[in-house]
Parts: C-alpha cells; sequence; structure tokens
C-alpha cells in the first residue's frame, strides 16, 4: 500500500460533498421554490472567528444558499443578542442560525446556543440535539464529529463491530463523535486525561479519533497495524523558528502503520463547513417539509 | 475476603438512602414549609406495572412525600394522557412526574415523555435531560444507572481511571450508565451485540455494568480478579421446573473473582425506587429555589 493511498483526504471528499448540496440546493430552488438561508452571527473583533465568519458565508453563497451575516459590536448585551436570536428563530428564510463563538464575556455562550430553535440548530449544540443523539432521535449533528464519521464511512464502509477508541470528551466533538460511532455499531471506548494506558487503548483500536488539542501526543507506534486514524486536532507549533500546523497525531511514524489517516492540514478541517451545509440544508427541508433530494 | 464481604447489598444500601431522605424531607417540612410530591401515572391494567406503582407510591409515603396516583382506563386516548401531563406540569405541588411504561398502543410513550416539563421529569427520559448528561448540565438522571453509579461510588470512592466496560446500549440504562461513569473520569467502553470479542472486552474491566437482559451471558471467568460487577439484568428462568431470577452475569462463577459484586435479587433491583425518591426531592428543591439538605 502506497503512502499516498493511505491518506485521507477532507479537502476532496469536502469538495465533493459541498459540489453535491450545491446541485440538491439547486434542485429545491427549481423544484420547490425556496432557497435555503444560514444566519451566521459574529460578536466582536476576533480575527480568527472574522476569517472563518467569512468563509462560511462565501461557502454559503457558493453552495447556491442564502446567507444572512450579523455583525455585532463587542459591547452587545445578551438582551440584544437573544433578541436577534429571537428574530431569526421566526423568520421562516433562515434555517440554520450559527453564533460564532468565542462570545464576549457578558454572553453566556450557553444561554444563546440554547436560545436557537433546536430545529436551526446547525451547530448541533442545543442541549435537545445533544439529547436526541444520546437517544437516537432525528436532530442536527455537531458539523466536526459529522464530518469524520463520513470520511470514515468512505473509507471502512459498514462501521459495526469495529473497536473504535475516541480520545477527548468535549462536547463538540468527543462525546458526539462516541455517540455517532455508537450509533454505527461500534465498540467504543471513550479515552481522555484520566486514562491510565492510553498506549494500550489505542493499540486495540480499529479506528482511532484523536480531539485533545495537544501537538502529535498520540505517538505512531501506538497505532495498530492498519487502522485507520481520524485527527481532528489543529496545532500551532514552531520548527526551526518556524510555524507550522500539526494534529494530535505523530503523522509521519503513523502513516506507514494506518490503513488510513488524515492530514492536518486538508484532512478534517475542511469538512466542517461542509458539514454545516449539510445541516443547513437538512433543517431548510424538515422545516417546509419537504424530501431531502438525493 | 470472604463471599459475603464480596456481596454488595443493593437493599440494605436501598434502605439507608430512603432513610436519609425521610429525614431531608421532614427537614424540608419543617424548615421551609413543603412536602416533595411524586405524581405517578398508570394507564391500563398490567399486573406488574400496577405493582411497581403500588411500590412507588407506598415506598413515596414512607419517606413523607406526597404520593399522587393516576390510574387510567387502557382506553385512554393521547389527547387525555397530555391534558393530565399538562395539568401536572402547571401543579407546585406535584414536583416530579412518572408515566408507568408501557402505556397502550394508541398513545406514543415518547410523545408522553417529553409533554412532562424536564424539571418534573424524575425518570429522567426527556431529551432535554438525555442532553444535560451528555453535556454536562444539571439535569435529572434516570434511576436505574444512577442507582448503579452510587453503589459503585459507595464501594470504590474515587472511580477517576478506572476502566469500565457497560454491556448495553439502552437509552434507559446503558448509555446514561456510560455517561455518569464518564463524568466520573472513568475511561469508558460500551460494549453490545455486535461486539467482537465480549469475554476479551470484559477481561479488561475494573468495572463492569451488565445491561443486556439476558441470563447469565457473562461468565465468570470473563471477570478480572479484583473488579467490580454491577449486575442490572434481572430474567426469569427456570430450574428444575422451578421459576428463578438471575441476572446477567454468572454469579456463583463471578463472585470468587470478583471484589464485589451485585446479587439478584438484591442488588440493583431495590435502588431504582430509592433514586425514584431521590430524584423527587432534588426536582423539588429546585423547584422551591431551596438547597437540598445535607
Amino acid at each position: 500500500m502506497s503512502d499516498s493511498s493511505r491518506i485521507i483526504d477532507g479537502k476532496a471528499f469536502a469538495e465533493k460533498l459541498r459540489a453535491k448540496i450545491a446541485e440538491q440546493v439547486a434542485f429545491l430552488k427549481e423544484k420547490h421554490g425556496f432557497t435555503p438561508g444560514l444566519a451566521v452571527v459574529l460578536v466582536g473583533e476576533d480575527p480568527a472567528s472574522k476569517v472563518y465568519v467569512r468563509n462560511k458565508g462565501e461557502q454559503t453563497k457558493a453552495a447556491g444558499m442564502a446567507s444572512f451575516e450579523y455583525k455585532l459590536p463587542d459591547t452587545t448585551s445578551q438582551a440584544e443578542m437573544l433578541a436577534l436570536i429571537d428574530k431569526l428563530n421566526k423568520d421562516p428564510n433562515v434555517n440554520g442560525i450559527l453564533c460564532q463563538l468565542p462570545v464576549p464575556k457578558q454572553i453566556d455562550p450557553q444561554a444563546i446556543i440554547n436560545a436557537i430553535d433546536p430545529d436551526k440548530d446547525v451547530d448541533g449544540f442545543h442541549v435537545v440535539n445533544a439529547g436526541k443523539l444520546a437517544t437516537g432521535g432525528e436532530g442536527l449533528v455537531p458539523c466536526t464529529p459529522y464530518g469524520c464519521l463520513l470520511l470514515l464511512k468512505d473509507r471502512l464502509g459498514d462501521l459495526a463491530g469495529k473497536h473504535a477508541v475516541v480520545i477527548g470528551r468535549s462536547n463538540i466533538v468527543g462525546k458526539p463523535m462516541a455517540q455517532l460511532l455508537l450509533n454505527e455499531s461500534c465498540t467504543v471506548t471513550i479515552a481522555h486525561s484520566k486514562t491510565k494506558d492510553l498506549p494500550d487503548e489505542v493499540r486495540r483500536a480499529d479506528i482511532v479519533v484523536a480531539a485533545v488539542g495537544r501537538p502529535e501526543m498520540v505517538k505512531g507506534d501506538w497505532i495498530k497495524e492498519g487502522a485507520t486514524v481520524i485527527d481532528v486536532g489543529i496545532n500551532r507549533i514552531e520548527v526551526n523558528g518556524k510555524g507550522k500546523l500539526v494534529g494530535d497525531v505523530e503523522y509521519a511514524t503513523a502513516l506507514p502503520r494506518a490503513a488510513g489517516i488524515t492530514p492536518v492540514p486538508g484532512g478534517v478541517g475542511p469538512m466542517t463547513i461542509g458539514l454545516l451545509l449539510r445541516n443547513t440544508l437538512v433543517a431548510a427541508c424538515r422545516q417546509r417539509g419537504v424530501k431531502l433530494p438525493d
């Protein structure tokens, strides 16, 4: 097996996903006369957040959807933010609502997230969507773990019976990832900072999902021969005085052992906005009572 | 270690728990002038359900709480059931609401569960409570896994770093149990019918929680020496023409290997109503804005 065939190209997958979404959106416009719409709310001037929001807006429009951007000053009160959410909840042209995090400290992010109509919560962070994911209901799933799942299914097909180890237990990635893999009938182990023998846990895994945010903490020689590795980490480190992005997995040593591995950058990262658009599409179809186009 | 010292006596623990709850209820009555109340709704004539409901009512009253019982005919419509739930949601003397399952087939149990005010959902089955458990929020936790957790903490103290294997992935036991153990910083593996090598998974576990409903399917020689075993199964089998209750674990062979093990009956079973009373107490204190008495 060549090294290049082991690399899971999230960038290429995300491009195909977005192209397909654009077709589905075009179909909805033509056959059902509506355009899915995504509202993104940005509070303050965080430079990274501004870049994300701009990218989201551009990709939303590129998929043929309506993009609504709300840029609020960093003095915005929680009440003002909640009033905007309420307006967007009631707007039938807005099918998805995303509040870019972090928000300034006068605003409680959980209060904002739980104020969004769960049916429009395209980030999948609302407590009702977390509950639906935990109990097998049909909600909206957080974008990053959902993207990881699509990459795994694309590579491996049926995941039933595979032993998956998820490293990290955040509400945004680790915990929903474990739920998704359990729903696919994997045997799932959730490991984290208190896990006693992480190398041993990883060695047993057919599927490794690393989401801890610590550069190259998962060593290549922990990876079982033929395992599939999804690296959610994006860590900026300095090498010879130059900045470099690395994942949570020691890529160079893991690559020859893995049957499939996502690089950083170019693996999981590009998937997230694609899944945001997909969630918006799904939400729009549900809200309009229309079947999701094939 | 003697065999008797290995036995985790859920019956005795539950009695202590209920006695403590009775003290807390008495304190609330005296110092804050209110009595926590639990409403139990039974639809139809299922004999087992009638026994459960009677037991719940008796134990509720024995703890000094108010018990409200609603026995509806098996022809009750979903609309009538929802109207009753709505009335109970609005009644300030009712702090907890439980609908005894199963319900007749004209009623959708999920619709009933999600109609209960999450703050009064003492079964912990509402999607909002599942979401809170999944994301670390302060909700109400399903009684059976909560009881298992109390038995484990009583026996083992701090659970952080222990490797726990939960067998079974129901919404009522397996999945919330895994969340609770993860919140205690265990490394958690969820195994189920699709798991490839269950004996191997169990052999690695410091804590085994079996919740599959298959008589003695977990063999004693799978249990690691010194592990703690919580057996949630209650299965009726026939031995020499006589009915007998057994768990999901082969008790006789597991007992000499385990440092602690719950018998069936007398282990997990008696805990459930105790935790229902505890949830009602907690719900009442939250609704009244009163600190839970020590």
